[in-house]
C-alpha cells in the first residue's frame, strides 16, 4: 500500500467511524428509569449508618452522606458535635439564592465539648492514586480530570496528583472564615444553585445531600449580606441532627446509591452524554461533572421468606 | 543572534511572562462591588420596556428580559399572549428541584386569540456572524465557543456558525411537547438549578430573569412526574403578567444591566476567573459560562436639576 492508498484508507476508516457514530446517535437512548430498572442489586451500595446524618427540619428530613475519605478529621469532628446534640435548636441562618443554604452555630455560642475548634485544612487529598476513581471522558475546566469516587463527584490532577470533592449541586461543606483552619463543622452549607466550582480546593466538602434537598432549596432567601437573614425570625429551626447509627433501625431512612463503578452507572453516563429520544433532537455529546445524576433509591424490601 | 541565543531569549521572555502572571495571581483580585463601583454609567444598558415582562406572583414581582434577537417569533407571540391577559389567573404548575420552575397554561384551556399555537423552531440562530459576540477565553464542553451577546449567555459554533442562548441559571424558555414547533409561549420555564446545557439547541430560550428569581426558586417542589404538583392546591397563582411598556412609568421597576462589551464586565470576568483575596487561596484560572455573574442594578436616579 503506497502513501496515497494508505491516506485514502485512513479517510475511509474515519468516515466509517463517523457513519457508525451517526447511526448510533440517531438511535434512541434509554431513559434513566429504564437503566435503573435493568440494574442488578449488586450495583447499588447501601448508605453506611455510621456515615449518614439526618437533619430534621420542620418540613422534613434531610439525609446527608458523609465522605470521610476526603475529610476524615472534619467528618469525625462533625460526628462528635452531632453526638453532643450541638445542632439541636440551632437554625438555618443563610439562604443565598443560586448559591448556598447554610446552617449551624452562626452566633458561635454553642459549647464544643470534646470537639475541635480548629482543624488543619482538608481541601484535597494530596495523593489521589489510592482512590477508586471512575473517570468521565469529558473535558473539565476546573480540573485536569473529573469523575467519581464511590459516587461522589471528584476532580483530580491526574492519576497520581491531588484529588478533591467538587462543588456540585447538593454537596455539603464546612463553612470557614479567612483562616483556612477555622472550618470545624459547626456551620455547614449545601450548594443550591449553579455549581460554584471556584470553591473547589479552597474549602472542605464533607458529603452530599442524598434526600430532602427541597427542604433546603425551597426556604425563603435571606436579604442581608451573603444571603444571611436580616430578621432572625426568618430562620428555619433545626429540630435535631443525628447520626443514622444512633437512631433506632425502625426510624432510619434506608437508602442506597448507584455505584459509580457499576456498568449501569456507565450506561447512564453514556445515555446522558448523548440524549436522543422522542424529545431530544440534538445530543450534546458531552456532560459536565455536575450534570451527571447520581441515583439514590429506597432499599428494596427483601422478598418475604416463603 | 544565533539559534541558541534566540531560543534562550524566548525561554527568558516566557519565564518573565510566567513571573508576571504569578505575581498577578498572588495579588488580590478586586471584588464585584469594587468593580461595579468603579464602572462608568455608559457601561450599563437600561432594560427596554418593550422587551421586559413583569410577572406578579403573590410574593413579589419577577422581572424578565426578553431576547428577540434569538427567538423573534416566539417573543412576539408571548407579547401577544401577555397583551390579551392570557397568563392572568393561571399558575405555576411545576417546580422540579434542581431543574426548572414552569408556569402558564398547563391545562391548555386558555383562548389564544390572535396568537399562534405553532411556531417554527427558534432553537438557534443559523448564522451568528452578525451578533455582537463577547467571547469568554475558556473551553466550554457544550459549544465550540462561549460568551455573551448583549449580556445573555451564548454558545456558538465558531464566528460564522450557529449561535444559541445557553441554559444557565435564571434563563427563561418556552416549554414544548415532542413536536419541535409546539412551543408557543403559553408555558414558560426558568432554570432553577445546575445549568441543564443538554437542553441547548433542543428548545427555545426567550430571555432571562433579571430580578425576583427567589419568587421562582423558593416555591414548594412538586411531587408528580417531572415536578408537576399532584395537588393543584399547591400551585402558586399568577396575579398578572404585563409588558413593562404597558405599565405606567411610575409602576415600573427601572433596572439596568452591565454591558457584556464593557471594560468593567471584562474586568469582572478576569477577577472571577482568578479569585484571590483574603478568603480565596487558590484561583481556578477558569470560569464556566454559567458561572459568570451578569450584574443588574436599579437605574441610579439622576441628580436633581439645581
Amino acid at each position: 500500500m503506497n502513501r496515497i492508498t494508505a491516506a485514502i484508507a485512513t479517510v475511509l476508516a474515519a468516515s466509517a467511524i463517523q457513519c457508525a457514530q451517526a447511526a448510533d446517535s440517531s438511535a434512541k437512548t434509554p431513559s434513566m428509569d429504564e437503566i435503573l430498572a435493568a440494574s442488578r442489586p449488586a450495583e447499588w451500595r447501601e448508605l453506611d449508618p455510621q456515615n449518614t446524618l439526618y437533619m430534621q427540619l420542620p418540613a422534613g428530613r434531610v439525609v446527608i452522606e458523609l465522605a470521610p475519605r476526603f475529610a476524615p478529621r472534619l467528618v469525625a469532628n462533625i460526628k462528635t458535635l452531632v453526638h453532643s446534640g450541638f445542632f439541636d435548636g440551632l437554625s438555618v441562618s443563610r439562604v443565598q439564592d443560586g448559591y448556598v443554604t447554610q446552617w449551624g452555630d452562626a452566633e458561635q455560642v454553642q459549647k464544643f465539648g470534646t470537639a475541635a475548634r480548629s482543624i488543619a485544612p482538608e481541601f484535597e487529598v494530596k495523593d489521589g492514586s489510592a482512590l477508586p476513581f471512575d473517570a468521565l471522558p469529558d473535558h473539565d475546566g476546573y480540573a485536569r480530570q473529573s469523575g467519581f469516587v464511590e459516587s461522589f463527584p471528584v476532580g483530580r490532577d491526574g492519576p497520581h496528583g491531588a484529588a478533591w470533592l467538587a462543588h456540585c449541586y447538593g454537596m455539603v461543606g464546612a463553612g470557614r472564615d479567612n483562616d483556612p483552619a477555622s472550618g470545624n463543622g459547626a456551620e455547614l452549607y449545601a450548594v443550591i444553585g449553579q455549581s460554584p466550582r471556584q470553591l473547589d480546593r479552597n474549602i472542605a466538602l464533607v458529603g452530599r445531600v442524598v434526600q430532602g434537598m427541597e427542604f433546603l432549596t425551597s426556604l425563603p432567601r435571606g436579604h442581608d449580606t451573603m444571603g444571611f437573614y436580616k430578621d432572625s425570625e426568618m430562620r428555619t429551626a433545626i429540630v435535631s441532627m443525628r447520626l443514622a447509627a444512633d437512631v433506632p433501625a425502625s426510624e432510619r431512612t434506608p437508602l442506597e446509591v448507584l455505584r459509580s463503578d457499576s456498568a449501569s452507572f456507565r450506561t447512564l453516563v453514556a445515555a446522558r452524554r448523548n440524549r436522543h429520544d422522542d424529545w431530544y433532537l440534538r445530543p450534546a455529546g458531552h456532560i459536565d461533572l455536575c450534570n451527571v445524576p447520581i441515583p439514590v433509591r429506597a432499599v428494596p424490601r427483601s422478598a418475604p421468606a416463603s
